[in-house]
């Protein structure tokens, strides 16, 4: 019985800004640059979403793709789409909003609510020219 | 004597609200849906400057694309990347950052400054599947 | 006062054929080569939907994009996607579905219902490697 | 001595249906929605084929890229490229044509023949929001 | 009878430097910068081809793309990939290799052996970020 | 403690040719083909660059891409860009500038300079449709 990852792209566009509060102004600008700009930047964000499982034989589907968009929809995209990373989303309060940080907090979302289906790996693209990936471990 | 065009794509990651202050809340949400979120989102951005003339036979350039990027840089890009529209940007300052507002916008900086070479096209990217356009008309 | 364009993406994927009913197989299969299989073949299209006009002062929009989609959702794509164009499109019934074909059919869809908008191009992309455009002369 | 991979890109359109013989039209329709239209859509495919091993001191090649493309032109692409995947396809006969299975029927055309070099990943993307993969275990 | 256009993207991987040999060496570097690096650099091109006609009412078709491929290749493409285009390029023989020049001098290829096709367009991609447009005049 | 990779995007423009001195011209246009064109040809490469490792919690950073960009520029793309690879690149030099042996060599150049950071990947993307990858074994 083969084991297949099927993957999901899903777009949001938001907006964030890179500022840590128990540090000062000074060290901030020096840590975040740009990133730092006080009244926030945005991106359009494309996330990968993977899981894997071996096919039904009754579906030829590991899971239907459009049950897959409905749970990362849920659980992902409404929550992050057209809002403020740093000031709209329960779950990234008090997270430093780097790439780094959300595909972390993205797995802590998806990952129950997709089970039994196993989710193996999510990429996260913020600019055309950089993504983050990570496996749950 | 040919005229050909030359087109430069330049990137920059923004945030903004579609906000219209003359109207009520109510009257926002219902023109501007998700975009009036309040604590804005953002877009990774591209501007395609396209500029016509006559190749210089003494470099084949219609202009170098080093020097058209730095009079796009100056002039957009710096005041526009890791910015907020509504609230950094003076060229767009009392404008409502629409797309369509954007790239008349970048128009009114770009053509004085590029002149005596002939500014003919800009097209704004707001997501891969939006673009805008303007031709100075 | 500015004319801008405006332009949306929207996407279908179909099964067709390239067949006239007219000519012998021999003919046919001369004509059409490997887009002559009998059993159909298919594409993910992509249609390019510019509308041009003036920003409406109150919103900054020359037409609101997710308007935009639901009338070219409405009179393309649900008519479109996951159909056989040569078998199930009223729209195309006896044309030979031709990217060049298939465009022009669009238009034909599109003008009334945008109007007053003012529909400026149609650009079909069948393949990453071409694409066809009609602007309604 | 260095293992590298080797990823070649593949294209091919072809149309196909969702549709298991065994259920009822209910059933099917509940279970593939418009995958199941009953007279085909079609996708443009891209398979990414991925090979490994180490590269060859005298041609700095794991495998010639040109020697590539032929293998999976003659096992895969020419079998599968404007054609009907249900009806036309001797190595996906009987089989439900989803990504899934698709991509397993690849691999069983391709280790075979690109044996000894190691066929080490298959990617199937079916449009630009999804894609399969499978490494033969 | 509408008039609609087709576009084939064709693409090259060549070789070339910027250098006027009627100019002093200073005076190259100056107005080249890297791209008078002496030993040569090198770009994927990608060139789109339009044409523009009344599609056949018997093949739907403005021109077969099998044949733009055709003729195409055999009058650019197959002159210019995996060349030097300032040493290898008869018909760019004394042509300073700039993006402009080289659409240009495709258009004196082309233009002639399409008849009685109508060559409207070609654009020249010499990186993702830039690219040249000519059509004739 | 997540263990998050980043990637970074890095492109550079390069001339080369394959040829291996110590074979027969007749052996080299046998081996290379087209690749083996006496002037050179050359590509627009793409370098994805990958790195591993737990995000710092004062800065949500695996690595801040801008000083991951300074390295990687700094170590590998301000050699290659604009160059020769098989006469300008002293890292390069004796090599075979096969997609793979050039993503093995950047693989010696970064390893070093990105200590204590974990580089984890490397991806060499030579055209559209082929790419290496290498995991330093």
């Amino acid at each position: 019985m083969p084991t297949v990852s099927i993957t999901r792209l899903a777009r949001f566009s938001a907006a964030h800004r890179l500022h840590n509060p128990d540090l000062s102004a000074d060290e901030n600008t020096r840590l975040f640059g740009k990133c730092n700009s006080p009244n926030y930047h945005g991106h359009n964000y494309t996330l990968e979403v993977s899981i894997a499982g071996t096919p039904d034989p009754r579906t030829g589907y590991v899971l239907d793709f459009t049950e897959l968009d409905r749970i990362v929809d849920r659980s992902c995209i409404d929550l992050l789409d057209h809002k403020n990373l740093d000031l709209d989303v329960p779950f990234l309060s008090g997270i430093l909003s780097t790439a780094e940080n959300i595909v972390v907090a993205c797995w802590g979302q998806l990952e129950p609510v997709l089970a039994p289906s196993r989710l193996v790996r999510l990429r996260l693209w913020e600019t055309e020219n950089n993504y983050v990936e990570y496996d749950g471990r």
